[in-house]
């Protein structure tokens, strides 16, 4: 029995091709999406190349969604149909735990259910599949609510890229008149741009990039300082209150962390090997830090935060069938800033 | 002119040889002491033998000193001849910047005066010479009261390897009943045990060496963590509430990292390359720190926090004139825990 058409990996080389899956039917504490829009993570390459070595093949990535609620069970209390929702990384955890009732489910101590290529424990242990499909069912729990007042489309990305850039700038605390830099401009990088932004940070692009500066101040940073330019590093050094390194493949800090002020601290949100000289910590205090997604708690106060401020992700519509070339713009980081699959050219099919 | 013997590097390869040095006569704010005992720390080793190309020849060594007071000045108020006093690794700093107001005089951004090998800008630009000598001049406000209840001698340490483990445990709030993890034993590992063990932490030894176990249980250390015992490190894994990282050696922290627990820190004393995956930090929101010794107010503390714990190092003490095998010893890691001279075997040549 199938009842959902989706696009999947079926090993680490060949194309995502066309499949057909089955969707439980909605339980009581389930909602049914119809899947609108979903965007384009590089998580989502990862593990259809099985980069990181834990594929089970076939596999529907995506957890980037959006849709509009088709059904709900019977014990659904905060959704009902016709509701614009999104779900993001995770789609269920076992909240029993200390992170879990500290809405930190994406630390999970038993591992949080990730929206793809997670066994689900509460569903036999069937495999989850992810948004680059027409429909999903989802613990209420795990379902965000999304404002009307935004372009949908838009708002996919901020179920990942959003929140992994949210999470940070609050669980340190950014605030109004603060220097942020953002280290890095891709996915991650414009929207803690637009975020730290919106927060009434001074924000500063720092990049090796200097053609990048244009974008930079569109989406609202301040300035653009090239971390290749050892005079202007040196003239930062010591003033920044927070940076948030974007940046996915491995590298040294040592010419960042100085530019952070007395017992301050970098985040680091890529999935990558860093090295540095204890030194650069020790002189002054800084710290580092790294951040994973958020908890759905404030996945969904992040998801009202962009609608208070209007913000939305930069994004570039694809059809389903264009995914396998979307892959290769991504890897290529030829796209500003994120790929959405609109939905709708998988359901015409 | 010179007024007093000391022991001094000429150059990065030799033994070091007597030298006389000329000491300022007290101003009104300064304390005359005279040298009773002085550490031997590893930092004096790296200077001597300008490991950081940063060593002005010729360079007294030592920042562990204990003296009594010979003079003082006219406007020094809480010192008098023939109190116990000691020294530092700071004899100075601007006490105008943020972190000098702040208590974090070692974070001084004109940069502190060192007690050895730092041009002194209040006393024209001269270098500062350390404790391997007979008698020393300072600033009333970076001199430190020491109680007479303690082996005296064992206390010299205190003043460098003391603080830079006393620190961090304060700066993370250590408190009692936490976990901690010492991470190897040496000068400031032992201290490390001792100071967290007072504190009332279950402290952990956490060690490639199996034969030190019992040597760290003596010290206060609840139990020992063989870091190769990967079923042991399993064992122990999410349990830490924070880790002393005393490795003075370049290494990788992904063995170690997932002994805490979700939010908590690891602090780094070594002076030291230090690599990571990201992702060990991500998962659990971990932290790496470092830390730099102490500020005045806090080494005062400090002291007075031994006092009343009756904690000292353990030494072994050696006549100047031994202090190039020392060197060579500590060198080897063949000294249990800290050498520590006794300055009358160069006031009596």
């Amino acid at each position: 029995m199938s009842n959902t058409k989706a696009y999947a990996a079926f090993n680490n080389k060949d194309d995502l091709k066309p499949h057909d899956i089955n969707r439980r039917e909605p339980g009581a504490d389930d909602v049914q999406i119809d899947i609108l829009y979903c965007g384009v993570c590089h998580s989502d390459i990862h593990v259809a190349h099985d980069d990181w070595g834990m594929t089970v093949y076939p596999v529907v990535p995506g957890h980037e969604i959006i849709g509009r609620v088709k059904a709900v069970g019977a014990d659904v209390k905060n959704f009902k149909t016709g509701d614009l929702v999104g779900v993001g990384c995770m789609v269920d955890s076992c909240r029993q735990c200390d992170p879990c009732q500290a809405d930190l489910e994406q630390h999970c101590e038993q591992g949080m259910v990730m929206t793809y290529g997670s066994e689900d424990p509460h569903h036999e242990g069937e495999m989850t599949h992810g948004g680059y499909s027409t429909q999903i069912v989802v613990d209420q729990d795990f379902v965000l609510r999304v404002s009307e007042d935004l372009d949908t489309k838009a708002v996919a990305p901020l179920l990942c890229a959003g929140i992994t850039t949210y999470s940070p700038l609050r669980q340190w605390n950014v605030k109004a008149g603060d220097k942020v830099g953002v280290i890095g401009l891709g996915g991650l990088g414009h929207m803690g741009v637009k975020l730290a932004a919106a927060m009434g940070a001074e924000v500063v692009m720092i990049t090796t990039s200097p053609e990048k500066g244009a974008d930079a101040k569109r989406l609202g940073a301040s300035s653009v300082l090239v971390s290749k330019d050892e005079a202007a590093m040196e003239a930062h050094a010591g003033s920044f209150d927070f940076l948030l390194n974007t940046i996915p493949v491995a590298h040294n800090l040592d010419s960042y962390i100085p530019l952070l002020k007395m017992g301050k601290t970098m985040s680091l949100l890529g999935a990558s090997q860093i090295d540095c000289h204890s030194l650069g910590l020790a002189f002054g205090r800084k710290v580092i830090a790294a951040s994973l997604i958020g908890g759905i708690k404030e996945t969904q106060e992040m998801l009202d935060f962009c609608a208070e401020h209007n913000i939305v992700s930069d994004v570039e519509m694809i059809n389903m069938q264009d995914i396998n070339n979307a892959y290769k713009r991504v890897m290529d980081n030829d796209v500003k800033y994120r790929f959405v699959i609109d939905m709708q050219s998988l359901k015409a099919v």
